[in-house]
């Protein structure tokens, strides 16, 4: 669903992230879609239910596809696939057009784009994780050492170090970066089942051309999923992990700013508009506000898996409506997180 | 948080509503934030506080004010108006820079102009559910003594009437907007303090520009509420009231569609990429998705509650992260359910 | 659903209510039960149903009634009122076994006990409520006056009083007392519509019995909600409002109590296993939890409101799952806030 | 927090789990926090912090405990850990005192119970997801090449078979299944750190005695974790993935066994006080709920990642809140699903 008020302009990025929403976005998405596509003709072609130069028609077609209506076509259909599909076949003679999705259905063409948005944003995301890292890697350098008053329910505990708290800021993003390979091989996984989920149907080469547009987009292929979204659900618990921990430096360094706590100075805080000498940690607030937008918005995905029968509408919808945001949100999290650890200018017991 | 893939366009209206997204964008809510600095200007100069003429030099300032930066003030202070303000007074002359938002706050800018975009979504949600309940009204006229078996716990119970389960789509609806007065009273009260929260700094004016500036802007002025967030939470409330109705309609339409119940004929359902005799419910799976999603939306929104000391920006951000998505969902929601109640050919049970 | 980890006596009251769980519990609720087969028999009887006599022996089996299988019947039937129209008709010859239940159905009893449930958690709510404000009333009488600095942000603002702060904790849980009646009125309603609900069958006098019941248990009688659900998602927005507002009070407290900020001093604070000298505002850290609980339980509630056709196990038992939760977290925390606010024992900046 | 209505017997089994529900409560939570205390006395013996006989002295302390106002201590301190610590230390002189908890603190004690606790909780569920799946296979076996219509978007699309449908209701639970050793891993972790995470303090073997106690328990040591919960957070993940496919499967149970459908004949349905010729699929609406209920949690139980500073006892309380309800509700939902499939008496397409 559009926030028009976050991402209009008026807030900048503070609730926002441009790059990850362009990785939803009708242009990224639709070339992913098209790749699918030309995946499948090809394979189309390989196993001989087309000939070579029908192929080559068609890929010519969606190689030269420009997309225009695809949402008058969602308006219709649910979904974007029955238009784009028309259109690729519009003009072409009927081997031509026998070419293109045959043995697909849309939900084919969907949930793979879909698994390729989230390889592309898990790659975004975990270049960013690094440097955030590499970030608190250079505060424990510089100030792990500084004393810090160890703080258990808001009440002093102990002495301790700026060390203690920047790695239990360090560690879980450590963590989930080390698990980056085992994320990506449990998500890259096509979803090709054909118009019920079995790979028998329309022809006889289904299970074949899936397994051969799976390898050509880099992924794996088991068996369908097209009624289990745990994997969709699992990427959504990623997310939240990610944007959770960086929730917590949010409101550790809003908490150390404090006045008459004093314990971290950052430059370039946020202005008011009536009271011009104060500063305020704003990239802490929104690392706060975002981790607790993401972690709830995957109590609202995880319904998605009672997705009934063979394909779910209502079910299928509620992904949409909350992933993309999700991982925008948790793009525009890391944004902070990234700036806000550069803009430390002292951390530590006050003098 | 944007939504880039539910609203870049290649789904459509599916699930977005350019009108009430239109309501929360920038030009729209830069206008409003700008009605909030004219009036306050007027203020200022029936108070004293500013002579006739600067305000009138202001005014000519705030009239001329084209946005185009606030999103990089956003990103440094959280809130566009610093920049905003920032901006009218460049180029004023200090008694006519002393005419713009002298003694409010940016909160008061923010809040009260949300209230008056939420003010104008609930006039244009009424009139569409003026409109549904309408169509509800002419379904029950055609086809209410129409028979329908009644169904409980998703068993067939008793013989009944198309009127018994069309009536109760119809009846939440109506009380809704039966109370519309109530719900609009209760959200008309501006959000006027100055920078903490008490009338009386900056200077000595600012309980009696307050009141003006609501009086102008069609308010009331009740206790400053900068810090409780009730109001909020209430209408997010209402509209998951809205949406969860509408959810109700899209989850019986889509039972009563299946084949060997066929209790509903619709024209006009969504297609199939793969199986071209299919004609899916599109609209009513749509209203069961956005009903949960709203209805999930407010078990963020409540945190907001949550909103410590003066002012949060954390949990402030929490409502604007969901408020307009809600608002939007709602919308479409609505949009949805007009189109299904139109496209309805038949009701009752099979013939 | 059980929370045994709270409930098992292991954590005392921090997380639970003792009071309000019995008002939820086996034995107040089949009481409520009763209640209402009692009123129903009566009106069988003034209806000219059964006889006088017929009546007074079904009555007195009402009466005499001692449950102890209603779960096992709920296990069989998913509702304990098959099993209990059953018990209360074994030994009843015919004319006197009719006087029990004929007419109504199992979904009339469990609502209407459900409502007669809530209004007695309204009032043991309003009337903690009540004594937080007056605790609330005796601080401000004290402290009021007394300087606090005000914070916007999480940064030193202004100077300000602890009248500002305190008055902020008071406003909406007054505003929510000033409302009571109109909550009360709004959720009075009995719920009472027969099988399907239409006030026809299975006789022709259910219409009438309704009316003579709800005027028996207190309650008015609107239209039927069987698939309406508004009304109990009004009363979880009522508590979340609640849980909320307290939340707020207790994340407050929580900063208040820092060493550094100490502008609160609290006697009988939570002790530590491992350091003696910490007094930990346990309270005030319960009521932030119990807030966020709350509030994000309401967005589970609002996914009742997709209640398909006439009777919907599935969304009827989300309300079940949630809503005696969220009253006895509310209750939790209003003991909690009462406690806290008598253990103030200075507040305002330090000396 | 509890929910009396679901727990105090009026609804049987129906929507809570009494095994699983022992496993959280007061009885064997306490068993296990004795657990590490008698482990971490005798570490503090093998490190020599103490003597073998002041050990064991206190073991036979330990030993002997029986608790009676755990609750009292944790209305006081937050939690039972203090007051369990002073009553085994009672009547112990100064040396076997000291053998008692010292340089472990309370946290310690709770994490690492509620590992043990989950740990044993994922041993009851994999058992049960074991016999659900083998009856699922028995479902195969029988009925799997019966023919049945798939349906996609609520429509009927292509002839199918059983297999097809119940072939997806398999997978997710046998996928879960086949990480059980991995989930169990990533689980089976002790929090030990001392008064804030320091294994360093109060006395020099912390460390060596955290090793020790986690050995004598069966679990690893990895990184303190006591302001990084991600770990069990993951937990609530794989909760939901589990009820997530239950929940699914009572869905397009329910969807099956409408009339007009047809599609599964149940035996033992659930009856109506109404109308007797009802059948109603109890279990399959209460998989539905409970799927939701717990997917929705998992959204509450997320926001306990923002755990301030080195120990947060709101957002720890939030785990208390939803983790235990979630683990139940998996556990109910997995008594359901065992049941339900054994009640299956047909499925496939009408006859």
């Amino acid at each position: 669903m559009t926030n028009a008020f976050t991402t209009s302009g008026i807030l900048g990025g503070l609730l926002s992230d441009p790059e990850i929403a362009a990785e939803f976005g009708a242009s990224a998405f639709c070339t992913r879609m098209l790749e699918f596509e030309a995946a499948w003709t090809q394979a189309l072609a390989s196993c001989g239910v087309v000939t070579a130069q029908e192929a080559n028609t068609a890929l010519a077609a969606i190689k030269g596809f420009s997309a225009d209506n695809l949402g008058q076509g969602s308006d219709r259909d649910g979904i974007p696939v029955p238009v784009l599909v028309a259109a690729l076949k519009s003009g072409l003679k009927d081997g031509a057009a026998r070419a293109v999705h045959t043995g697909a259905t849309s939900q084919d063409v969907i949930d793979t784009a879909l698994i390729l948005t989230c390889l592309s944003v898990l790659e975004r995301l975990t270049d960013r994780m690094t440097r955030v890292v590499a970030g608190l890697d250079a505060v424990l350098d510089r100030y792990g050492d500084a004393p810090l008053q160890a703080r258990t329910r808001m009440q002093a505990a102990l002495p301790a170090t700026v060390g203690l708290r920047v790695a239990a800021w360090r560690r879980p993003l450590a963590d989930r970066l080390s698990q980056t390979a085992s994320v990506r091989a449990d998500l890259a996984v096509a979803q090709i089942g054909g118009p019920i989920g079995i790979r028998e149907t329309p022809h006889p080469h289904v299970a074949d051309c899936a397994a051969m547009v799976a390898e050509t987009l880099g992924l794996s292929l088991g068996p369908v999923w097209h009624a289990d979204r745990s994997r969709v659900v699992a990427f959504g618990h990623w997310l939240s992990l990610v944007a959770g921990s960086l929730g917590k430096i949010g409101q550790d360094v809003a908490l150390m700013a404090q006045q008459g706590i004093d314990e971290i100075t950052l430059s370039g805080g946020g202005g008011s508009s009536a009271m011009v000498h104060k500063q305020n940690p704003v990239a802490a607030e929104m690392l706060v506000a975002l981790a607790r937008f993401v972690a709830a918005q995957q109590g609202i995905l995880g319904q998605a898996l009672v997705h009934e029968q063979e394909r779910s509408g209502a079910a299928w919808a509620l992904e949409w409506l909350t992933l993309p945001a999700m991982a925008e949100a948790t793009g525009a999290a890391l944004n902070h997180a990234e700036r806000l650890i550069d803009s430390i200018k002292r951390i530590g017991a006050p003098e």
